[in-house]
Parts: structure tokens; sequence; C-alpha cells
């Protein structure tokens, strides 16, 4: 199979020297990439600026990607020729409008207008003692996959906050309709550290649980190879 | 010498996975640290969590550094025991205060009262078109060392975008007499590049340029030494 993993975190700049980043150190998809690999699979990985990725193997493309807009890019050029697609990305869900001061917004009438203005310096001044940034909402990835690619096998990742298993899994499915996914990974923060990291896999007719970034990668490379087996995917593997 | 680097650059929370971070990957401080261990010194690395560090060395002591909080305690427990401080890192000018979303700034009369609230969600609702981030700027930690230890070598760094050499050396010259520093480094990002990085070391009477990261790790490494043997600081070395 051709494998496109999306892994790390996305980071979307507020000028030359600070930007908003989601915390995700690329660990998961380093260990997807390096299973999928080990199976014989071709790995396309599509890895944020710092997240961690395998050594080189000649069955592996590392490409690297900044913001939202360069994953949207990469996708339409990535989606199209793959067999499956593992999202593990966490990706800016805002991105940077216009940064001022707290002045400014209190002395505006149409707070509005100031989403209509623009950062022209490429350092914003650092001498206030406040600052209001204003931030719209990106374009959800996800919801894109299978449009880009309605044969691919789409596993999404959810990643939730100190929550029930049952809001994870109601949240999961919730996700698989909504983005037309074949499965969710669902997962808790507070579940994660060093040495284990609880996952679901979730469709509309099956939870699996794991309990380590390797059992969840075994789970999803396996889980993949039976999904494409069974609909015989495009014979390219 | 003991020798206290400080490299890569620091991330503020917004929420449990979300944060503002200064891009910084810590290669000058990666090959600062590793030309002071080769002139025998010893040397402690305050690291930003994604920065590049150098190999193990016995005697280099490498320490994670995730915030300006953290920071500002490490630098008050390391800068007392320390012959020269290079202070690299790209700190956080602004820390988030609170987010909300667009609609309640607007209907809100007293702007300044968001400012007393705090998120008490782990993951803030990406539901919102619009969102609103209030910070508030952080205190300036190159402005402490001298406080935490007269005795210290101080070397700053000061980065500007796209500036003249002569706004790069008046911003240097009032940052020296500001934060009561021995040298600043100052670097404009235009001129930063994989192979190449212009800096200028200034001192109230002194400019020497360097043209790669190795020339002013170099630079720095020298007239460190030189400033210990002229005032002889403490015979620690």
């Amino acid at each position: 199979m051709h494998i496109l993993i999306t892994s790390g975190g996305t980071t979307e700049q507020i000028d030359d020297v600070r930007g908003i980043t989601n915390f995700a150190t690329g660990k998961l998809g380093k260990i997807l990439a390096e299973q999928f690999l080990t199976a014989n699979h071709q790995v396309v990985l599509l890895a944020g600026l710092t997240a961690l990725v395998p050594d080189d193997h000649p069955n592996l493309q590392i490409i690297r990607i900044s913001n939202v807009d360069s994953l949207a890019i990469a996708m339409k050029h990535w989606v199209p020729k793959m067999d499956a697609c593992v999202h593990t990305m966490a990706v800016s869900d805002y991105t940077p409008v216009y940064m001022t001061d707290l002045e400014t917004v209190e002395k505006t009438k149409d707070i509005q207008s100031l989403l209509t203005r623009q950062n022209t310096e490429h350092k914003i001044s650092s001498q206030e003692a406040y600052q209001v940034l204003f931030l719209k909402k990106t374009p959800k990835i996800i919801a894109s996959i299978k449009n880009l690619n309605p044969d691919i096998i789409l596993i999404g990742f959810k990643l939730m906050v100190d929550v029930s298993d049952a809001q994870l899994i109601q949240t999961a499915r919730d996700s698989l309709y909504k983005n037309n996914a074949d499965y969710i990974l669902a997962n808790d923060l507070t579940t994660i550290s060093e040495t284990h990291h609880k996952g679901l896999l979730i469709s509309h007719n099956y939870i699996q649980k794991a309990e380590t970034k390797e059992k969840i990668a075994q789970l999803i490379v396996s889980k993949s190879e039976e999904v494409y087996e069974k609909y015989n995917h495009r014979s390219n593997r």
C-alpha cells in the first residue's frame, strides 16, 4: 500500500519571529511510519517542523510542513496518489489575523473592523503592557481528504482532554460521520505519558483499545491492511 | 570557566494543546556549547523544548525549558553559580491571559475587565469563527541577570528584522545600557540562512562582525575568555 501519514503539529505565524503552535512531538507518527515500513508499505510522512521522524529508509519520503496552508497544498498533491491516510497531525484550529495593543481595541467601536487589518511590521513591538491577537478559524483538513480521494482509507485522530470514555467514543463517532472517515483513533491527553498512551480505535460498529503508542500503531497498520484487502483497493501494493 | 548558555525558544501555553512560541532552532546555542566544551569550560545549557542540543559530554548539563516562568526559576538557580552567561534564547515577550470569542469582546463594555478572566477549559472550543486572545508582557529575563550576579560576564542577543547596521548597533547599545550587559550580539533575521549568519558583537567601544554561526561562537568564546582573564574572575576555571 501507499500510506500517507501526517504527524507533529502546525505553527501559524503571528509575525516573523512568533507563532501559535499545537503541541505534538510526532512520536506516534514516527512509530506508525516505522511499522508500515516494516510491513513493506511505501510511506510519505508529512511532518511538522519539529516533529520526530524515522531514520532514512528507501520506502520513506519525509516532507516538512509549517502551517495549515502548506498542509492543505501537500494534501492536495498526495491524497489522490495514496491508498490510506493516517492523519495524526495536531492542526492549528485558528490562525492569526491581526495583533494590536489593548488601547486600540478599547477605542475601536466596531471591533469587527479590526479583522480587516493586517500587521505590516516584521516583528510586532513588545513595548505595550498588553496585546490583543485576533484569530480566525482555519479550514478543516480532515474534512477535505475523502473529497480529494473517495477511495482512500481514512484514519483520523481526535485528541480530547480529561473526558470519559463515553464522551471520547461519542466525539469520535461524530467525527467519523462528519469527515467520512473509516476509523477515528480517539485519545485523551491525560492518559498520555512517556511510557503510556491509551487510544480507542473506533468505527461505526467497532471499538478496540490499545495502551501504548506501539500497540496503537500495530492496530492501525493491521486494520488498514484488513480494509485494503477486503475492498481490494487499487492493486499497487 | 562555568558558562551558562540559554538557547532555542520559549512557549507560553494558551491551553493544554496550544501555545505561543518564539521561533528558534537552537543551532547557534548548540555550536556555542560545543566550542566552550572544546575550550575546556564547564557548560550548563538551558534549552527550549525543541532546541537542538549537543551530544552528551562530561562537562555539559542540559536542562529543558518550557516557558518564561520556568526560565526565570532556572536563571535564579544557575546565574549566581556561573562566570559567564550567553543568553541566546528567544524568550516570549507576551504570555496568554485569556482567550474568548469575538462576540464576547464586542458585548463587553469594559474591555480591561476581560484581563481579569481566566480560561478554565483544558482545550478552548474551536467552534467559533473567530477568537480573541489577550496577552500580557512577560518580565525581561535579560534585565535580571546582573542583579542575580553582578560579577557575571553577560553576553546578550538582540534579533531584529530587516534593519540597517546603524539601527542594529543603536538597538544593541541601548540593550547594553538597559541590561547592564558586557556585550550584545546583534543580528538580523534576513541575514540568517542555512549556511550564513551575520552577527555584530557590540560593546560600548567595540564592534566585531562575524558571518557564520561558527565564527559568531568563536568570537563569543574568545571574548568571554579575554574578559575573564582581564578581571581574573573567581579562579574556578
